[in-house]
């Protein structure tokens, strides 16, 4: 059975490890970047095969996760985001895109994984 | 019993004038703008009086109700935004912020008062 | 400003009457039916126009209102759905649709208004 | 047709008026009282009559709104709650009970009409 | 402690082994089935046993997934209730039952326990 | 990176023990206390170490469950609370706090973790 891709987007490689590992072992497949315009061009290679979107918001030089979920969002209206960060989530009431998810650090990686899962049966047909 | 007051913001004149008694009629106090600029300094006057925020997408020249949304959740996180528009919703879950309301027209009065209502007892301490 | 269109199902023609003017005066436009196959009909004779059905269950002879619910979602998915009834909500969990509400006799009018409002600000884009 | 009886318990006789005004308009029928003691008196009158609890906290002497709604859903589980207040809204998170809307005055009746509808159309078999 | 026990019913006998241990691997007793038919009989044996249904659309002969549900549920309205499935996810806006999942393939086995947990832990005295 | 700390009340070792170590396993750290008056001063020794509370509700001599609830989120509105009870489930409709969740044994853990995961993500700013 082929799997669900992930696009994830995290600039403290040692975060990025541990979540893409959490990731991969609860059965997802994922596509990571470092950088904003790199996850744009990772996305943009073939936007139909990511289907879901986990971010950090503050990403270095470039663009900042609020900008890569809002270019994946206009692509792709319905797809699953969840912002992860520090400090970026007193920003997301005003630069977050609707119906996403904001988990702050620290978290736990269930909290990714539970928000994922509900992002995604909520997705094609709703859930009721 | 002083009441709620909604910044209601809408091109259209005769949109403007059809909601804005309705809202009256509900029992909210409504201040009204026909342009995003007009719409952001009413709303920087006094930030605390604004309860609520509707807002058309369109508004000719200036920021759009994407914009007037994102300005008055920087500075106030909780306020209920609805979005009401004939053909921005396509641009809603990229543009648009979290826990928002996105009407289309056609529609009825009702979903305004509902929309504002549910997001209204929600605030504060949320509903459960 | 055109409106939106209400298909009203309901074979006892007090509450047919009561519940169209009660839609009518909250702005709605109203087609109604008294049996299941003529609301089936109706439906069928431009299904773009009907955006929402509020359906008794119990319709004398022919389709009840659980499978004139079946009919319509089939054709239109997104299609908000309220069923109205004394007597068949012990039923809902296993003959309803998805993301439908039932209302049980008696109800107050604002139950029906709120119940589609609800319904259609969470259609197209869904609100957050 | 008969209606859903709402306990309306309000120690200011003139929000008191306005509220029943407003529930009776919209199809209510109201039981009121200005005391604690006298809404769970009336209550216990006949406690299947009751349909909807709408409080106030601060009742002068004796129960207070939270212990109202906690006499009537020991008795009813599913019996819809609303909480109306100018002052006790940082007390809902402790002392409210689960599935209840806190309203906060100043306020618009259709928060009222909305949150009882929203809580009734969830009752009985809950909408999906 | 006993245990929660979940009718898996899937006829591709690859995804009901992974399925299974899944549900095994997260604390639950699993009694599946591989047909319809079975799944019924397996229900009506001790319909109380069954705290929870996961059912793929498609099961060769005999009664569907749409079917074993609605069945389920006209005996225990309460029934949390998953669909899995590759091809089916189009007609669960019609055919589907209210408050239930829809989970289409490929997907990943949280998305299924975590569908499980939410409906489980708002079934009883439902979660605010 | 440090984690997010769970209060966590119990009085039978044995379920304490393993609700512990499924929440150590997911990544949390767990404060335990086997009773109620325990809890409060566990609680009260650091409120803002405290990020959520998982209770069982009798816990032999002293304050219950409900009241450990009460407390915590009396000091901390925002208190994400999950109860676990064989026998006070028809308690929590009027004993409960509002945006807790009830989760009645036998249980399964991920239906902790699930809705420990559900609270935290809606906590801070709410995810939409």
């Amino acid at each position: 059975m082929s799997s669900i891709v992930v696009l994830l987007v995290e600039d403290e490689s040692m975060v990025l490890i541990d979540v893409e590992h959490s990731l991969v072992d609860a059965g997802f497949e994922v596509v990571s970047a470092t950088k904003g315009a790199e996850a744009i061009r990772a996305f943009n290679d073939d936007p139909e095969r990511i289907e879901a979107l986990v971010t950090d918001i503050r990403l270095g030089e470039g663009p900042t996760g609020w900008e890569v979920a809002r270019h994946t969002r206009s692509v792709n209206p319905n797809l699953p985001v969840i912002y992860v960060s520090g400090d970026g989530a007193d920003e997301w009431p005003s630069l977050g895109v609707p119906n996403s998810i904001m988990i702050t650090k620290p978290f736990v990686m269930p909290q990714i994984i539970n928000g994922l899962s509900n992002l995604l049966n909520e997705g094609g047909p709703t859930s009721s």
